[in-house]
């Protein structure tokens, strides 16, 4: 194993030392003289505007949650096209069929647990999960059945397995997101959270409880996507999830279970298109982009008003500034993120055609802390093209250009092989209030909103005004 | 005012130079060779105890949310008192007439406020207040309006209170909490908390709601005791005040809001008051307790299971050591300390003959952080006695002894002149959590829970056993 872990070490160092240098000859074609004076421009006017927080002000308080398919996502389809148009871009609203699940009542009691008092019960804290199945309007009543992982659960089988509500109980690792891997951490239990449901179901449970796929400790539920299970399945509190695992070791604990979430047909709704039409090539696209739907709880402000807010400043500073694109600037709202992706599988299916003029997409979805730089998903040969703009990011402390993973939204561009960025936020917390009723206006640092925009405005200035597109992945 | 600070510092110096000392001969008189050797076994005993913890889990996790009234109360009487009886006190349950308040349904939305997308709301997260009065059952609809202070809302007087729903919009200071001063941040906020509904009701509101009045960010609410008012009072999270103000500075806001509490007439309960006996002085009572009563919306772990599992440890420590007090160490569990405080009266009123026996009094109902020693309620010459107390407990970092608040429960005796105690926790996140659904077993960390126990159970045996009782307040 060190062996191992010695080898990709040294592989890794060589692959450093190995990458390709752009020589200062390919670097003076790349950025013209003047391009490279518009970029601290760009960067300092987003600094210091107050327009994405504006936006960010008006989607979560005075439209709040924007679940797929309520009024409150339409009105923020409407909002966001009027702001854009009146900053003097192109708008179109691109059609999206689009989920429309709906959030009921949701209750859990324990009714039956060791050292019980005498006619009373212990009520849970829980939400129920994106896709959920309904229980009848006056809940089931079902043991529970605690496991730690998909594995002990398929060892139990079906005989163990028939007729209960599963509890998957697998810890967020808050230690793991602060050394900053809230990634991996949010992954590992992710899985649970999206396949708990399925997994129960095929072995005959009657109910899927997931522990929270997140941080914090004031006994609060993180909602999110599910696969679609057919049974009711919920995100219950560490702290719940804590207490059915202890009574579970001393004797059977026995649960109410109430969820009267519904699925309606699918609503017709829209990504939010908006062009700043390049002047040289106007067909080439430089996209930026968040996601304008949110979970239901808060009001979406991390996840994610901020990033469409990061998106339009772009758009606005560049008008501010009276400056003019060689390529087109498209900024892209997108809806339904949470639920299915049918926003950015419709764009890539309505835009097939046009993928190859897609010179770049970045996004922001991993909420507003500090900006280290940007995670990206470009061919090796394009990384070295970036070193003009990493000069500029590095007086923001924003110069990290990092191989990983750029957005769910621009992924099947990425697929395809356009070059795709998503802005590398501090995400040490972000996963305490990610899908929670705390996701809301006052979580977001005002200055470090300003950051994330002007990180992402300088960017995209650079990729929409560069001699060339950046090379694409074959 | 500089002045007057100076002088009050310089005053305080002056009483910390003046106060009086003990000599080494009165010393000597006071503690035995004996007794100055058994403080360490009784403090390292508790240290490796887990049997608080033990107390704890059971209380939290078997019986749960133990509000005054409700069968878990009456549940946690029986356990304690079978607890106290199998260590070998001789156990009473003391009667106590309870108030009986059960919360309801507790809803609130915004129906009207600017910038509202067409046909939609904004669920807001409230939870009711202590004594609320209900509305009706499909709530009341009216304006908000947000004051940040009495003196505002008296300013406005009745004209423009009248018909109103009061938003008391002030925060809870985290800051002041982490440089250790929570109780002056919880002070400033439990004003509104308890006294919001009726300066609202008397100027004709028709509902009060008062900013969370505690910490953190996670869009919870606490609720706690308000005087009754007869309009339905809840607290409302700081997300949402700032939500409320935010939208009121925009134009009127209007809210649905529905609470449906309702009010029992009061139940018999009990407080569990369990004496090992004294061998030299039966009559003399030291008193150690905690209150088993708790909120209804966690399982009371830190808001005070933890403060009772601390008191009993103190017994159960003696006993396994099979040390004899001199005087009788009595543990108290009392009943309703949160909504009326009828649990602490009934025992003042029921012991009032026998007051001048009661030679000291402790209580722990600050949670479960490490302790820095005790508040005191003791005469100036009572406080150099504790010196061979204080040199045992710095060896677990708890030999401050402050004068301050010593506890609601034993407050009667103290004003009686009756020495009391109270552990001085670290309270920096206590209030975070108090009053929440999150005051859950987790929040206590079991090493400082026996710290807790080892600090009352060593000041509480050098009490029992001291050759005289410390001087009491004339």
């Amino acid at each position: 194993m060190k062996t191992l872990i010695a080898t990709l070490l040294l592989s890794s160092s060589l692959l450093c030392l190995a990458q390709p240098q752009a020589s200062e000859a390919d670097l003076n074609k790349f950025y013209t003289p003047e391009l490279l004076a518009q970029l601290p421009q760009v960067q300092q006017a987003a600094l210091h505007s107050n327009y994405a927080l504006q936006q960010l002000d008006h989607l979560t308080n005075n439209i709040g949650p924007r679940a797929a398919g309520s009024p409150q996502a339409q009105a923020a389809v409407e909002y966001v096209a009027g702001e854009l148009r009146r900053l003097g871009l192109q708008v179109k609203l691109e059609k999206v069929m689009v989920p429309h699940w709906v959030r009921g009542l949701e209750t859990a009691e324990l009714v039956q647990y060791p050292g019980q008092a005498r006619g009373t019960h212990q009520r849970l804290v829980l939400t129920a999960l994106g896709n959920s199945a309904a229980t009848p309007s006056d809940g089931i009543t079902a043991d529970v059945l605690v496991v730690s992982s998909f594995h002990e659960l398929n060892r139990l089988g079906a005989d163990n397995v028939r007729g209960k509500i599963v509890l998957f109980n697998v810890p967020f690792d808050e230690r793991e997101a602060e050394m900053g891997l809230a990634g991996e951490a949010y992954g590992t239990v992710s899985r649970y959270r999206g396949g708990g449901g399925v997994a129960a179901a095929r072995l005959g449970a009657v109910g899927a409880l997931v522990r929270a796929a997140g941080g914090a400790d004031f006994r609060i539920a993180h909602t999110g996507y599910s696969a679609p299970a057919g049974i009711p399945s919920a995100s219950i509190t560490a702290e719940d999830a804590e207490l059915v695992a202890r009574l579970s070791k001393e004797g059977p604990v026995r649960m109410h279970l109430t969820l009267t979430p519904a699925t309606y047909p699918d609503v017709e709704s829209y990504n939010v298109v908006a062009d700043l039409k390049g002047s040289e090539h106007p067909e080439q696209v430089v996209i930026v982009s968040g996601h304008l739907d949110s979970w239901d709880l808060g009001t979406g402000a991390i996840d994610d008003a901020a990033g469409v807010a990061i998106a339009m400043e772009t758009a606005n500073v560049i008008q501010q500034l009276k400056l003019h694109p060689k390529r087109t600037l498209r900024v892209v709202a997108w809806m339904d993120e949470e639920l299915r992706g049918s926003g950015h599988d419709a764009y890539f299916k309505d835009h097939q055609a046009d993928i190859a003029n897609h010179v770049a997409a970045i996004e922001s979805d991993s909420g507003a802390g500090h900006p280290a730089g940007f995670q990206t998903a470009i061919p090796p040969e394009a990384a070295p093209l970036l070193r003009p703009i990493q000069d500029v990011l590095r007086a923001q402390g924003a110069a990290a250009m990092r191989p990983g993973h750029t957005g769910s939204d621009i992924a099947p561009l990425s697929k395809a092989g356009v070059p795709t960025f998503g802005l590398m936020q501090d995400t040490r917390h972000y996963f305490d209030y990610h899908h929670t009723a705390a996701d809301t206006f006052d979580k977001v640092d005002p200055s470090e909103l300003a950051e994330n925009a002007a990180a992402m405005a300088t960017l995209a200035w650079a990729l929409c005004n560069t001699d060339q597109p950046l090379p694409r992945a074959k």
